[in-house]
């Protein structure tokens, strides 16, 4: 299907619609549209309405910038959580990663980007202003630093280290290692050189993985 | 990311709609909204919008039961095609192969669906009456079998032929044989032998592939 002749005008321009969106060709887009020309009334509008809802309705956190359905979002209006460490990540996606993990119990600090000269992105179009103002404020007592490993990911550690290290707060990053499962001669050198540096206490393991 | 924390209920609505879709998991739905989430209002409406209105505004031809914009497909109502050899197809993406080919000037009739008594499809359930009536009409005077080569599909057509063989019309079936580009060892036994069977005259294949 190279020329498309497509039978309906209204049938195109769903389909390219649904082709724009990234990773969805032409063929998977017609798929999807002809699946939702199926269901019945409610469903589509139930799907197009969600999609609209979404973008209208939805908020950013004041605290963290994670999006949120109200002004604060559940993770900084939890006071079963430690306030006074913050884990700096670079998407909404991070923060569900993470929390998927049930290994962390501080808050977040979402920066909605990384420093990537190439794509235009500098420091000011993240939100590290706030992020020294938490820690300046004297209530945050560790940042952890838990970018993506790439060079874009160690520029921004490097940004923002030197942003915050003159305040009161301990900045951590996270470790890199060999991955849980993985064998040591598929790793490569810089990780495996990583993890024997920074080799931790064999009893510190023992609770490992496991939420305490 | 099994146990999913979505950080708002707007976010999480919109992220199962689109898993719903077929071949999309809750990975990539989840990318998708993020996307949709970055792009301008107006994009967002406009998508949005342009599913609602396909599923509310998408009219059926009456003629061949494609889908259309207008009572009667522009297809149907092409005058310069033949109007005497009907098409018959399983669904609205056959059509947009055929046409793609550039090689057929003639109608279609497009049956919505194929027999298949395990999903509980009978010949109830497609347009076959409306094909009988046209067969009986004395217009048409050939119908071209264009269903898939598996058992629903060969039963479909035993069925479609068993309407209509009392009918003065010639009916033909697509060709089947080994694909263009195809090396012979790799084909089946099946097409082979039927490639063999059904062979053509070497001359009636100068002009094939190009439109005429």
């Amino acid at each position: 299907m190279n020329t498309d002749h497509y039978p309906s005008r209204l049938l195109e321009a769903a389909t390219s619609e649904f082709a724009a969106l990234p990773g969805i060709g032409k063929k998977t887009a017609l798929r999807l549209v002809l699946h939702l020309l199926k269901q019945d009334l409610a469903d589509v509008e139930k799907f197009s309405s969600s999609v609209l809802r979404l973008k209208k309705d939805i908020k950013h956190c004041s605290v963290c910038h994670n999006i949120s359905d109200s002004e604060i979002c559940n993770i900084c209006s939890d006071h079963k959580r430690d306030h006074s460490i913050v884990c700096v990540v670079e998407n909404i996606k991070d923060v569900m990663s993470i929390e998927n993990t049930h290994q962390y119990s501080g808050i977040y600090h979402v920066l909605g980007g990384i420093i990537s000269p190439m794509d235009g992105i500098g420091p000011g179009d993240l939100n590290i202003g706030s992020l020294e103002e938490k820690a300046a404020g004297g209530n945050v007592h560790e940042i952890i630093l838990a970018l993506s490993t790439t060079m874009e990911g160690d520029t921004t550690n490097f940004y923002i280290y030197r942003k915050l290290h003159h305040h009161p707060v301990t900045i951590t990053t996270i470790a890199r290692g060999v991955s849980i499962g993985d064998e040591l001669e598929y790793a490569d050198e810089v990780t495996l050189g990583r993890s024997i540096s920074n080799r931790t206490l064999f009893e510190a393991t023992f609770n490992n993985g496991k939420p305490r």
